[in-house]
Order: C-alpha cells, then structure tokens, then sequence
C-alpha cells in the first residue's frame, strides 16, 4: 500500500507499506493499493502504556465518590461479577474508542485475559496483555496466579503476533515477595515484561516503609525487581535515591496525568525522571478513573500538570508527542513509535481540516494542546487499515454490545 | 421548529421552539419543520465566559516560551499588527470551532471591536463583546478609550439582539483608576456587563498590596467598582475577606482551569467562592493560552485541577456542567442555560452513539470527563440551527481564510 501526499515532519512525501513494515519513505514505487492523503499529516500511533481495557464497562459509573466507597463500594463487587464476555466486549468497546483516537498499542492489565486477547485479535489492534496478579501474601492464591500465568504464557501463543503476553503483578502492597520474585525469574527466563503499579499514592510508600524499612524502589531492588522489562506505572512519589537507582536498573516509567489528577494521587515528579535519565511513557488507566482512553487528551494534561507546577517551558509539546509515540514503543520493546524505513506499519493520519488544527503555526502545538481524538482520520496498525474516512467497521455492534453487557453488570 | 424523539433529563421527549424561544416541552404541537433527534440527548448550549476569540489565529504560534517572552515578545508584536479584517476572520474561526463544540454564546475582549461583531453577526452565535480597554495611567489614552467605548457602545445597536456590547477593562494594573471609575459609572448608567481580569497571578496582588496598600478586591471596593455586572475573569488569587467582599456585591467569577494550568498562574479558590456563596461560570481563555475553545474539555481540566488538589469528591460532573451552561447564562444575564419553556432556543444535541459515551450509566458523568466536543452533533443558537449532523455551513472558506490571515500576521 502507498500513502500519497502526506505531510511528514512538515513535507509532502508518501510512505509505502509491504506487509506489516513501512517499506520505504519519499520514493515512488508502485502498490496494490494508493491511498491519497492530501490533507493529512501522518504520525506513528500512539502507544498507550496503561490501562485496564474492559472497563470502559464502568464509565461513569461511579464517579466523584471518597476514594475507598468506589474502589471496594463500586468498582470491586462490579468486578467480582465479570465474565470473561463481559470483558470482550468492555475490551472491544476499548479498541474500538483507542482506533478512534489513533492509539495503535496499548499495554493492558486485568482479569479475563483470554477476553481482551480475542478483543484485541478480533479489532486488529497491538496490545501486551497481563493478568492482574493479586495474592494478598495468601500461599495458596500465589500457586494458583502463577500457574495461571504460565497457562496463559504459553496460551498466547496461539495468538497473532500482536497479541502479547506480559505480567501483570497489581502492586507492592499486593502481591508478597515470593511472587514478586516468582515474576521477576518468569520475565527473565521468557523475556516478558512486568506491568506494574509502583509508589501511586503517598499511602504506598508510607506503608511500604513502614513494614519493610524502606522506599518501594529500595524494597524492590532488593529483590531484583528492577530491570528494563519493568514499567512501573504512575510512580508519582518517587524521591532522588529511587530515580537514580531506577535509571541504573533501566526501569521504564509511565506518567498517567488525567488518572492521578481524578484520584487525587499526586503530580509525577517528570523533571527528576528526565534529569535521571529515565524513560517516560505515557498512559491513560482505564476508564472508571480517567475516563476515556484519548491519549491527544492525555497528552494536554500530561504537560500543562507539569507546567501549572513548576513553569510554562516545562515539558513543551515535541517531548509530550515523542512521550506518546517513541518512548510508548521503546517502554514495550516495540520496534515502532517513528515512520521510518524497516519499523512496523502503525501509523495515524490526521486531518489537518479541522477548526481546531487551524491555523497550523506548530503542528506538535496543534497535536498537543489543541487537538481533540477525534481528528485522527486513519489508522493502520501491523500493515492493515482499522479506520479510514473515520469509520471502523462494525462499530454500531460494538455499542450495542458493550453497552448491553454493562447494563446487564450494574443490575446482576 | 419541533424536536423530536430526544432525551432531557433522562427522558424521552419533544422540544417545541418558536421564534427564538423554546415555546412548550413535551407537547404534540404540530410544526413547520420537525427535526428527528433519536440517539440524542438535549443540553443548554455552552456559555464560554472568559475568551478572546481572534487569538485562533496565533494558536500554537509561541507555546512553551518563558512568559515574558511569550507575552512581550511574541504575541503583542503580533497584536499590534491587527487589521479589523484579520479579527474578523480569526473571530470566525473561533465561532465556527465553538459551534462545533457546542458553545452558544460567549464573554469577549479583544482589539477591533467591529471585527467580532461582525463575526459573530454571519456566524449566527450570541456574544457579549468588549474592546481591550488599557490606558497604563496616561489620561491622553484613558479619553480616548473612554471615548471609543462610547462610539462602540452607541454603534452596538445596529446589529441584532445576539451580538451585546460589554466593558473590558483589561485589568487592575493596566487601568487607571479614573478610568475604573469611567467604566463603574458607564455600566451603570447602561446595564452593561464589565469583563475584567482579576487577580490572575500572585505577582498581581503582591503588586497591588505594594502599590495600594490592600488587596485587589478591597482596593476596587473603594471605587465603587464590585457589583452584579463585574464579571471578574480568572480570580485564582482570592483570600477570604475578598470572596466575602464580592459575594456582598454580587460580583460573578470566571474560572479557566486550562489557561491557568498553561501559563502557571495557579489553582481557582473552587470551595472557597462556592463557600461564599458566588457564582462560579467556566471560560476558555483566548487560543494562546489554552489553546482551543472546546468547553467540554475544559470541564474536564475544571473538576480533576480541583479534585487533585481538594479530593475526589470536590466540583461533581452535574455541577461543573451546571458551569459550563445555567452558571455561565447567569453571569452574563441571560435568559438561557437551560432547556425550559420560556427560555432562549440554545440548544445543543449530544450524539450519544460514539464509544466515549458508552455505556450511558451516567450522562453528567461522560458529559464531564469523557466526552469530546466533537460528540455535538446539532448546535440551535437564538432558534435557528447552526450545525446539524456536524456540518456548519461554509467552513472549509474559513479554515482557508483564517490560515491565510494568520501566516500572513506573522510574515507582516
């Protein structure tokens, strides 16, 4: 397939895709298929590198309560009562909300696994899926995720390329030592990465220090929890010693903005990240505390968060765009997050037509600050074309679906 | 013009309009037109209290700069260069991004008075416009202002009813004190609305205090200048003496969380004026400092700085909506801001078949912290429809026109 006329980095050129690879960049070869994209400007997809898919179930549902009334109120009986067909269809609404917004990869945690895995086959979508590893220092429990876990390891081989198996231990307070250390040698003997809430709320730490006499990142290094198959999602508090120890361990970080503003979690402390040289990626969590997956959205308050705290120059829109494409790519191993030559064929068209992207002074200001999702044209992700013109096909079922089986899951 | 088939509130129903005002809800009038509004939901169009509409055209012109350097050192340069037609169009530019977002009416001020009214006269949307009044102390420009104000304000009748004239002072430390007084007595005298920025920036108050001896609200009450036409923009600075000093006046505040979040300028004081008793309406700020116009999204930015900062439970979905709409009309005293016989015909139609609202447990819920602007699919301002199934008429002239202005602003 050929992309003709597109604005690339500020040039008209046209990218041509063999299979699920960007083939070449500006040159003139001949394709199958020419699509002509006058008008738009073509960017990698956005690599959303938190979130729990299926509950996209829940939003709105149980919004502006006390923290501890919606998590074990609300959102905890709701969950209890999942079927792994709930979560396909929770999962397939997802998809369907992050083709919409240009996501073409998501690095996902919850329960149902086999759910989101065939909702994210079935919507030609990219995701690393984990399974929300929770044993609350209960041995028996432990025996029983970890022999989940390597059933479905060794399930998601059945899977096409795109779905990705990755571990899901919930979070320190969590999940005891010995599955911390179980995760730790299962990652490094397959090679998966560990999908992690690490030092989220000002509570975590204090706890943490409490019981085991040091910071969450001390703890965890200890264990040799640190490598670079972790990402450690939100880390909002997080002092110099963690960073520091963190960057030396090649831990990848990623900044949730609108989920830690709506909780009340804390502002991610992104310039010490940077300045230690770590890795930041970004995420939108699910959707019981966000409450949508538009990652253009989450890039606005991922950089006006940090502006409002510490200066207007802070976090200025390139870096907010590379956070949510190159860096999403290198926090997952993904060999995307760029259009170039040889990188996989995951790539947005945006419509530049658009009030909102007028006049086009910086398109990187337009994309982070003015940009709603909803100017994503196209999608293609692995080669394939998910959305075109703004239609994805079969969306209308998709609603019916999704919004059938959450009423039916308030009301069970 | 009847509206059928539409949810309000939760239930199905009709909307009847005549002339332009909603005349019956729920009756089985007959009528010239009967628009199908099945899968949509009704809300009062949105009141943008606090922009500067032709400002579009230098969105995205100067992010991310120190903000000396970005106020003095590019975007006055740029103002200084207005021609009225380039207001003009950039003032249509942000009508027509505000109708499809599904603002109805909005609080200007801005240079080139007749610029925006023309604007907003072709655009068919309702404002409230003010000319930029600065007279940095010299009594030479404080007549001049004081008189084109008059001229403006005489001037203001020759268009219809939609397009208002208002005051616009631009603030405590660019107006001189005779001239605050000028603006006072001229409001009075013609029940006009003054558009004020107040205390946006702690440097402002600190340098009123230095200059004044007392703080900003204190020193305006000494003139006479706090009443129910102040409609005081940004008010991040507030202690409590001042919010108990407005409330006593009536005065109604214009919060911008995204422009505040921007430019650093601080948290709005929501419990404390709530507390107080005061009117709270919710503004964009100009493109330069936000940079789009879309209300939705800045209900979103609205509840989550104050939930970060205040707890979870703090600006609920209904009520930032109530903000965005009821609180908004009655800053600016209009007969609006809900759907209810008697009141002004703006009205918005949500298309609730789009994945960011779905499932529908809660419509406030996705209105506030889901939904995208893009999700209004049909915009009635004044009785007579400016959008319908997202298409405004003529926009791609204004996207060329308004593109055209702006790079030749900045290459002039």
């Amino acid at each position: 397939m050929l992309i003709k006329n597109v604005l690339l980095d500020g040039r008209k050129t046209s990218i041509l895709i063999e299979g699920n690879r960007i083939a070449s960049i500006g040159g003139r070869d001949k394709a199958g298929r020419v699509m002509d994209a006058s008008g738009m400007a073509a960017l990698p997809g956005f690599v959303n590198c938190h979130t729990h898919a299926a509950m996209t179930l829940m939003r709105g549902y149980a919004d502006d309560l006390p923290m501890r009334e919606w998590l074990e109120g609300r959102i905890w009986p709701l969950e209890a009562r999942l079927t792994e067909d709930d979560v396909y269809w929770g999962s397939r609404l997802a998809c369907l909300e992050m083709i919409k917004t240009g996501t073409t990869c998501f690095n996902d945690m919850y329960w149902h696994w086999h759910g989101t895995a065939r909702a994210v086959k079935d919507a030609g979508i990219r995701a690393w899926i984990s399974a929300v590893f929770v044993d609350m220092d209960d041995r028996e429990k432990a025996a029983e995720q970890a022999a989940l876990n390597r059933r479905l390891h060794s399930e998601s081989r059945e899977y096409p390329d795109r779905v990705r198996f990755a571990l899901g231990p919930h979070a320190l307070y969590s999940v005891s030592r010995e599955s911390l250390e179980w995760a730790r040698e299962f990652s490094e003997k397959h090679s998966v990465p560990i999908h992690f809430h690490l030092s989220e709320t000002e509570k975590e730490v204090r706890d943490c220090v409490k019981k085991h006499g040091k910071r969450p990142a001390h703890y965890l290094n200890d264990l040799g929890f640190l490598s670079e198959r972790l990402v450690a999602c939100h880390s909002v508090w997080l002092d110099q010693g963690e960073t520091a120890l963190m960057k030396k361990h090649g831990v990848r970080l990623v900044y949730n903005p609108v989920s830690n503003m709506k909780l009340g979690s804390g502002i991610f402390p992104y310039q010490q990240a940077v300045k230690a040289g770590l890795l930041v990626a970004l995420g939108t969590d699910g959707c019981a505390s966000n409450n949508n997956l538009d990652m253009l959205e989450s890039m606005k308050f991922a950089a006006l968060l940090q502006k409002l705290h510490h200066g207007t120059t802070v976090l200025p829109a390139a870096e907010v765009l590379r956070m949510a494409t190159l860096n999403g790519a290198r926090a997952l191993g993904l060999d995307a997050g760029e259009i170039r030559e040889g990188k996989l064929a995951d790539i947005t068209l945006i419509d530049l037509r658009r009030p909102e992207l007028t006049p086009n002074h910086s398109l990187p200001s337009n994309l982070a600050y003015s940009a709603p999702g909803s100017c994503v044209d196209t999608v293609i992700c692995d080669g394939k074309v998910l959305m075109e013109n703004r239609r994805v096909p079969g969306e209308e079922e998709i609603h019916e679906k999704a919004s059938e089986v959450a009423s039916g899951l308030v009301k069970r």
